[in-house]
């Protein structure tokens, strides 16, 4: 195998990510939901998409594993969507894609990503294994 | 401003990268250029792409200034495309991106990030501000 060849695409770690969340209102939902929303009438305020749309993506995102639906409420039965732990992971290529956009397309990040406990800043970097990195759980964005 | 309301996508850095290279084969072509393609038949042969899409795609990235085109053969004039230094450094998502579908998505990751001197395992992830971390041209992909 040639990493190289058109082969390639098959057993390639983005391609395969793509395929399941390259679709762009895939990531902002996981955006969104990072950012705390969880229940179907926040994502379709926030975003003005169709609600046809909005619950075929939702759909799409707990079939991927990326989302869970929990009941929160009985009768009537309501439910909201979580992010999973494999969710979760995305945080990284996410808040490396924000800070991308925000560096080169932004005059002015509007937020800040900093640590839960010590509000120190936060960055996803390249890094040599076995640094002392933080779990997207550790971290919070905030307003600027 | 609220990170929850609608106007937040006109600042958000996810929305904002998105809009440039939101589309799968865009990123796919960002990808091939870390693998070191860099002809327009190179692009063309590993992804069997239709020659119009290409040229739009390669020509978008060049207008987005995550690839430059330079001549490398005077008669008949040739070009190549080569990363920016804002094109190197999507390698942060980028390789966030790879570990996340190798993870979750595939058996056995086929390839492995390491430095370039030191062939020290190399991973993408969340540090506190001040972390000794890599550049995307320190680090190399190869075969596992």
């Amino acid at each position: 195998l040639s990493v190289l060849g058109r082969e390639y695409d098959q057993v390639c770690g983005v391609a395969k990510a793509l395929e399941l969340i390259g679709e762009r209102w895939t990531i902002l939902l996981v955006r969104d939901a990072f950012l705390g929303l969880r229940r179907f009438e926040e994502f379709q305020a926030k975003n003005g998409i169709a609600r046809n749309v909005l619950t075929d993506r939702l759909n799409g995102l707990v079939d991927a594993g990326i989302f869970e639906r929990v009941l929160y409420h009985e009768r009537p039965p309501r439910h909201e969507y979580r992010l999973t732990d494999k969710g979760r992971e995305l945080g990284v290529a996410l808040n490396a894609l924000r800070e991308w956009g925000e560096r080169h397309l932004l005059d002015e990040p509007p937020v800040e990503l900093r640590t839960r406990t010590g509000k120190k800043r936060v960055v996803a970097r390249l890094v040599v294994e076995g640094t002392r990195t933080l779990q997207p759980s550790d971290v919070e964005l905030v307003r600027r």
